[in-house]
């Protein structure tokens, strides 16, 4: 795309009212638009970014057998009152509202209550499981504070699995190729180094859940990691009790602050049996179905590559996950020879579907560096006098700085 | 994807609970699930054909210049109050909510304001217009009733595209390109010849608005088409005055029951001039940015597609909106030489990337042939005992019961 069509502007300034590193990139960057404290939209480079991160994670869900879904914000009283979760009492963070046609709702914080009761119009027999649903919808929760940017919002978008089995050892099963397809997904998006498989709290139904945690200063969380195994636990958890059975000894392992990219959950019957969610097994008998999660938010995903990626002199994107894999930067001006040759490469590179975007305005070459490193492009190629004359482009990556020059027919083919 | 994978089981009998025949086909066919009145969750062959639509809208809103972003469900009230929109005396249909951090909030029932105020920091000059931005999300009304099915949800997707002009000859050529877009989606959807422009009232900035209007016996709006000019009038606006300035004569028209499909709107200066979105022209003088709104609710097209095209024996979606083009049936058992030649079959279309629901369960061929027309896939391909001895299989066209007979090597070519 054309940057002179593009609608969003830079700011050199960061916005005064954000204290997360995430969010002052973001909007001086114009990927996104704070409407309220802890309420964002995301402009075209945002979505655009954003998508890339749902379309990774839609691939890892559905190549371990997810069907997509979705359902909806407004949520039955009645429905979460069965399963003890309506009350301010018990959850303290919802939006509540109600209807003109009688009777309060309520904006979803989860879906385990709507989720389940739908399966027990599909499940009722063991031939009906086990069964992998999902979606990416918006969640809302009436948080008090929100100071971490898009990484912990009142309304953010969530990647939640819901898994649906016969037993404990099927669900285990699940369980297990859900964790190896959520560290594909943080590998795919960029932070898989500095991501660890943590435990944490479980409930009434396991004694642990898993987080995906990833370091960083930005982080709410404390975690220890034993770098050895590549696994971490999480400060709440983290007695002599709880080491002895993972197996880990206190000396290996390093305090750090990191933020919670993800996690897997065991709910056993905790909302199939208040729900009635139960099928039939081989021998006529009726049992529960035993469940599980598994979440991603793709929106405090981007905020944690922001934190862990971006460097002083703006973002950095992983190709994965960029909005457009080339930056082209023309140094012309007027319809001169730079910048005739410049079009004449974008137009080849739209043409073979490569990702671009073309900052075709005429302005200083400094002023367009300095926006061209804050939007975090993975590769910058520069057309200017050099080029035209010795048919050669400078390729600037963004994380690395290393530069390469490299012809027409290369870039292109 | 096959069948025997797919979560979502069909029903004999229509639900209760719907009047309206879109939500009564849905539902039983497995697309839909009714959470509450209006407010339905898409399962995942509703949500194919969903993300189909949304698919179609996109690509001719990209085409004539759009550029996507997404906005919040939670807006500002001080923002909608300078435009007046706030007050339930003026707006009857908000949910309304509260912080716990403190000030109310209501869900997007549309997003003039929100847009309007995120162009005040990017629209600064005539060098930055015209804009055209759009999103595709979720809007939130508190309808009194629900009775038309998707067609009218308390919540339901929306694409909404709205203008940023210098004057109103720029508004106007845009909004004669919005028009031909529209046309093109309807057709696009399967629609195009049921569907009319139609002359609506307009407010305050225009005299009128102009409607698309499917004709169908659902409909709850009346108008008076004129066949020759492919163009209509809504009756609440069909005086003689304006038959007059449209060049219609009253006897040339036709009354008609029809569903609202899309809109397209003139807005002026009424939301620039209160949310200050002003622009320097070429001579520096400051100007209100004209605006235009256009949407469709690619659920509500969901909703009429249904209304419009299924038959007694279900759901007929064209190609375009389809979940899957081929339905290939097998009347197979247990590994036999039917199952395994649709098994090949089936392995063969899966590895060209053609989209197919397979039907490998062991089941009747009655019922299955019967949930296969609920379900209203384009293409069924009939693998029996016949397509086993003479290598051509049935390819049954859901919507006119055409019946070809094609080979392995055509289907799969």
């Amino acid at each position: 795309m054309r940057q002179s069509k593009l609608f969003t502007k830079t700011r050199r300034e960061a916005p005064s009212d954000e204290v997360a590193k995430n969010a002052q990139l973001l909007v001086r960057a114009g990927y996104i638009h704070k409407e309220m404290s802890g309420v964002y939209s995301y402009l075209p480079l945002g979505l655009r970014v954003l998508n890339n991160i749902v379309q990774i994670i839609r691939e890892e869900m559905n190549a371990i057998g997810g069907q997509e879904l979705i359902m909806t914000a407004l949520q039955d009283k009645e429905l979460w009152s069965r399963t003890d979760r309506w009350d301010d009492e018990k959850v303290d963070n919802w939006f509540k509202t109600s209807f003109k046609s009688g009777g309060e709702t309520g904006l979803a914080i989860t879906h385990e209550e709507p989720l389940t009761r739908i399966m027990t119009e599909h499940i009722s027999s063991y031939r009906d499981l086990p069964v992998y649903a999902y979606q990416f919808q918006n969640k809302f929760r009436n948080e008090l504070r929100a100071k971490s940017g898009i990484m912990r919002g009142k309304e953010f978008l969530m990647k939640d699995l819901y898994s649906f089995s016969k037993d404990e050892a099927e669900h285990k099963a699940f369980y297990d190729k859900a964790r190896e397809a959520y560290m594909r997904v943080f590998s795919r998006v960029g932070i898989g180094a500095q991501t660890y498989v943590t435990f944490a709290s479980g409930g009434i139904f396991s004694e642990f859940s898993e987080e995906f945690q990833t370091v960083s200063e930005a982080g709410e969380d404390t975690i220890y990691i034993d770098e050895g195994k590549r696994i971490a636990v999480n400060k709440e958890v983290c007695t002599d009790e709880t080491l002895a059975k993972l197996g880990l000894e206190r000396n290996n392992l390093v305090e750090k602050k990191a933020i919670e990219a993800g996690n897997i959950f065991s709910l056993g019957t905790r909302f199939s049996e208040p729900l009635g969610l139960s099928y039939k097994d081989e021998a006529g008998a009726e049992k529960s179905v035993v469940m599980g999660s598994y979440g991603i938010g793709p929106t405090r995903l981007m905020g944690i590559i922001v934190e862990i990626l971006a460097d002083e002199k703006g973002l950095v994107w992983p190709e994965g996950v960029a909005p457009f894999v080339y930056h082209l930067v023309s140094l012309g001006h007027d319809g001169d020879e730079i910048s005739k040759t410049a079009d004449a490469l974008y137009t080849d590179l739209a043409q073979k579907g490569i990702s671009v975007l073309y900052d075709d305005r005429d302005l200083r070459a400094g002023e367009k560096f300095a926006e061209s490193d804050l939007l975090g492009i993975p590769h910058r190629i520069v057309v200017g006098k050099d080029a035209v004359a010795t048919g050669e482009f400078e390729v600037v990556n963004r994380a690395t700085g290393a530069v390469e020059k490299m012809p027409h027919a290369k870039l292109v083919g």
